[in-house]
């Protein structure tokens, strides 16, 4: 058996259990492990870089559309929580409280943020006097907590690293104009960094967040067609601003309440990677985001002059790319192949005397495992055109998966059959009753994702009770 | 009154009662505010983009040392922080308890972390095998809870945000290395970033962090004289990994417990920045660590071609500086003027009608108030010096104070006259004696800042029992 069977091995296989495919990958990759505090998972050294290539790809762009960062506390008085009545519906269940502190019982319950509207809204009504002042438009990268009670890495975590941007404005036009254009944000920040074609549109009313207006989002899909949702952002209206007395002096000189906005993306983007991306070698990173773009392997270690000539390339080329180079000389090169494989490195540079002798090396392709011989004075440019070709790549092939995954049905039958026999995204007209919406969960475990922005009209019927339909909506299976 | 002088009185004077003074810059400059959850601040725009700045630099140094970032849970189970007897005896006391999660009792208590050595050594043992895996030197950035009795924005906060590493090593001899190649880091942020002299050595054993072996300080000193310990390094030997059980493989093929150390900075650094620079005025910040480091102000901004012609300046250096423009019609240049001194900006540009016909405009200092003149094709090479000189002079007018306000004690009359006539730092020898010590504080409240690498011998008694002295040590008030 070679090793490379070997290896595999240790991976359950992809297409026979995918839950504890991702565990395995998590894990093997050293992504992210479990700890003593049951729920909660430490982001090791590999996946942590992957978060920080994320933020400073997302920053950048919240920073070029006028967003500025600041910091909230992590604890929020119960009083705060419960100002608003859906809201604390939505979260209060599921939050951690702390009721002892410097060792003294508090007179007040301080919950762990589980999102900070509550906490941000106060303060906005302290620093807000006049039309002057707007927009806020602020956002803070930090964690929250949740407490879920079936938890898995990256994707359903009691704490998660994300950033919460909470933005407030004088007209309701200009805060609606901000949701989108946050949406804009994360659609760029999923399909053009990540790889990953993402579905938008607006969440219906059962699914839409807690204390929201109107809630926006992207949904990815997973190599087993499940939906996961990846980033939202919120209208608010005037729903916080009025329970926690934000107002201002319009240009009219009188008191209005401001407009409001929320959005957020989280370390869930991790697990969105690995489940659009990963096969049966293991993980699968797109270029833009891998910690490492190119894993530098040489061949025939003991021979004279290859850790030398290695080394020179390695040298050279990492001042242009993020590479490693795997020196290491009581491991196979054939184990370093997987393990650089397992680890999702876009590309691998393999060098031997051969190579040496012909002023060559051979990289190989994550995505497609294709062999390329490459002179060395051509080398910063194909791995410049491969990292890129890459990239596209695997967009336009979980775009096609996502094609294939994505069924219309126009009554019930059609919808069971399509979700359990190509389990995906389907495509139906809703009559806009929360019951049918309840009824297809009940049958099918399938949720509304969204409504599209781009509406077809594939029936003028229901597809649950056969009334008139007045949105196309795209249902899917949860992760 | 001119504008100058109302704005100016809005401040406490920084001579009259420096603490007043202190919070009023940190409010009227908009760094910071208090909240509704007691000792906790939120951190506004202006400030956190000066943590931010701060975060980049120090990051950046530490990866070129070799450190990885990492995430670990904010919420530590009870028996964790139980298991190294002098760190929970040193932080039990001020932790908070999670004691409701989810709607129900929790079996054990989670206390919010107020450092992570416990939860960080677990997963190290989980992690740890040979010798072949060490070091592992990672870090996180994250925020810390300990439940301090009274507050100060920024330098003592029950939240505050920190960097926390924690390495593990082969040998002792490299996790000394590790300890103090990161207090140098530190002593580059303070010194070359901030501007702000630090006295670097190693504290005594009252003083160190509770489960060290050995701390390291660096220790800035405050207009008024005060210190304010800025960041430590801590070796741990094997405190930790012993009774975590940390151990390895070595290169003998026997098991050994790895060697441990820990380091950490945090938003203290902000209130450093104010009290070590500022003064009536308001704050005034180094260029490298200023958000805005030109404010670009037009002069009589309703005449004719005034706003074309100053918004060019400002569109041209702004893709080299990090600029501000106030273009406000509703505020004078006066307001302007005083409204950046406030907010501390290294440099003021203004430009009227005068300055655009002789193709001109004027600069105007924060540290010195010096106003030069200059040709507009000498901009940008004229701020470059000018933020190159201001960074220095305001390192070089602190070490000046610095310098000023230490002074030598030989006895404890001398002592207590120079701290009560000059607050500030004092040389003192000490004979090595916990009791000696605590007399100090009880009499002057100056307590041992640290026994300073170079080790001059100033006397050969110690400076409160007059027996034989081991040790030249700093000692001073502290914030």
């Amino acid at each position: 058996m070679s090793d490379n069977e070997n290896y595999v091995k240790e991976i359950t296989n992809i297409d026979e259990d995918f839950a504890k495919w991702y565990t395995d990958i998590v894990r093997k990759a050293e992504l992210a492990d479990y700890t003593e505090t049951k729920g909660c998972i430490a982001i090791r050294p590999y996946g942590y870089a992957i978060w920080e290539n994320i933020q400073n790809y997302a920053d950048k762009l919240f920073k070029q559309s006028g967003v500025q960062n600041a910091y909230f506390p992590v604890l929020i008085p119960e009083s705060l929580l419960q100002k608003e009545k859906d809201h604390v519906e939505g979260f209060a269940p599921e939050v951690a409280w702390v009721t002892e502190a410097g060792g003294e019982k508090l007179d007040e319950k301080l919950c762990i943020r589980p999102t900070s509207e509550t906490i941000i809204t106060t303060m906005y009504s302290k620093w807000l006097s006049s039309w002057r002042d707007l927009p806020f438009v602020y956002n803070q990268w930090c964690s929250v907590l949740r407490w879920e009670k079936e938890t898995r890495p990256f994707l359903r975590s009691r704490e998660f690293l994300w950033q919460e941007g909470h933005t407030i404005h004088e007209t309701e036009e200009e805060a609606k104009k901000r949701t989108l254009q946050m949406l804009e944000i994360y659609v760029k920040v999923a399909e053009e960094f990540l790889s990953i074609p993402v579905l938008t549109g607006i969440k219906t009313e059962t699914e839409k967040f807690a204390g929201a207006e109107e809630t926006y989002t992207i949904e990815a899909m997973t190599y087993d067609g499940k939906a996961l949702q990846s980033g939202t952002s919120h209208y608010f209206g005037q729903n916080f601003t009025k329970p926690f007395d934000v107002k201002f002096q319009n240009r009219e000189g009188k008191l209005e309440y401001a407009y409001q906005t929320s959005w957020g993306i989280s370390t869930r983007l991790i697990g969105a990677i690995i489940m659009a991306h990963g096969d049966n070698r293991g993980l699968k990173l797109p270029p833009k985001v891998a910690p490492i773009q190119v894993e530098v392997i040489p061949i025939a270690l003991h021979k004279d002059g290859v850790e030398e000539s290695v080394s020179k390339i390695y040298e050279r080329i990492k001042t242009k790319f993020r590479v490693e180079a795997d020196f290491r000389k009581e491991v196979s090169p054939g184990a370093k192949f997987n393990e650089c494989e397992m680890r999702g490195i876009p590309l691998r540079l393999e060098m031997g005397p051969r190579d040496i002798e012909n002023n060559q090396c051979v990289l190989v392709r994550r995505d497609t495992f294709e062999k390329i011989t490459v002179k060395l004075e051509d080398l910063e440019q194909t791995i410049e055109e491969l990292l890129e070709e890459i990239q596209i790549n695997m967009f336009n092939e979980c775009k096609k998966r996502m094609n294939a995954k994505t069924t219309e049905a126009h009554n019930l039958e059609e919808f069971e059959h399509n979700i359990n026999s190509n389990q995906g995204f389907i495509k139906a007209m809703w009559c806009g009753n929360k019951e049918c919406e309840a009824k297809i969960k009940e049958l099918t475990s399938a949720k509304s994702r969204c409504m599209p922005f781009v509406q077809e009209k594939i029936d003028t019927k229901c597809v649950c009770c056969g009334k008139e339909a007045e949105k196309l909506v795209i249902w899917g299976r949860q992760y």
